[in-house]
């Protein structure tokens, strides 16, 4: 028993050690930008060698990965999944507020889900299911808003999903060339008030 | 006079040739991909040698850039950019369609452009002045159309604008992902037809 206790212990630990390292690469990517960011600059950060910090990231494109699966992590607390669809909806805003403390991360997003359209991309999968989940979390949103009379006449809750989406994406590759260009948060909350029959 | 008629006459043929060059690169990227879609496939469908090719291109990198340069000449004939702003936007529409005959070259344009988003890449300033046009131009459209009355009441030209080309580059990249997922030119008419007064 002290054996698995012990273990539980570690591996406790190491999960704790792993966190902290995510949270220091999501931090140094997000403002040194991820091609810039080194390994090394997170292992500082959280006062690791970089063989140490390598034990656990084995390669800059696992620890890149993390920070993208990371970054889900944080979008899914802040765009709540329940059956409050505007409560949903409206976390798209507060996504696209978020995202604008990251840029380093957006723009990594945005590399790495270009390049993962090539059917042979290690992250080609994960591309399509991610983008799979997040059609289907906002489709089920704004269908909980149709049912409710909430959506526009004529707007259907699939092509509205898939159109927020979209624009979430394209807004960053302009707002990463030129960030005076676009106002994500408000082109966003724009978008979504067209669609609905309720000021928000 | 005869050495500058020569001249002339050498120039013409080069530009011929820069410019069949061009159109079979656009087909071998537009079906290979820009990263299978080697130099050698192109300079074989001209019926050149690669050294032949490369005089006029001198890296892939090169030649990459002047088949997005030779795509925007295309899309600049499918956009008209006159008083009528209905053709311009509907433009929007036929361009979709064309993309989808050119998957290789959208998936070029997704990838080189979301690089190109740091500040130190080769093709920054090129991508920052090529978006700042795309926006004037269907910002224009769309102010006409709204001095004629035909822009939804409360739809900001410029906002109109910034939405329909960050909605076109996102649903490429869903598209790139998954061809089934969505419909390019259809959510796009679908998109325009919510911000205009009549139907198209």
């Amino acid at each position: 028993m002290s054996g698995v206790g012990k273990l539980r212990g570690s591996y406790a630990k190491s999960e704790e050690r792993r966190r902290e390292i995510l949270e220091a690469a999501l931090e140094v990517f997000a403002v040194s930008g991820f091609r810039s960011g080194s390994i090394r600059d997170v292992a500082e950060r959280v006062g690791m060698s970089e063989a140490g910090l390598l034990y656990h990231f084995p390669t800059k494109n696992v620890l890149l990965t993390a920070v993208l699966d990371e970054r889900d992590e944080i979008a899914r607390r802040i765009v709540p999944n329940g059956e409050d669809g505007l409560a949903t909806v409206l976390g798209l805003v507060t996504l696209a507020e978020y995202n604008m403390t990251i840029p380093g991360v957006v723009e990594l997003f945005c590399v790495l889900s270009a390049e993962a359209t090539a059917a042979d991309h290690p992250a080609h999968d994960y591309f399509v299911q991610r983008y799979e989940a997040v059609r289907s979390l906002t489709g089920r949103a704004f269908g909980l808003l149709a049912e409710r009379g909430l959506l526009r006449q004529g707007i259907d809750p699939e092509a509205a999903s898939r159109n927020v989406i979209a624009l979430m994406d394209g807004l960053q590759v302009q707002w990463l060339l030129d960030r005076n260009s676009v106002d994500m948060p408000e082109e966003i909350r724009q978008f979504i008030r067209g669609v609905l029959t309720v000021d928000i």
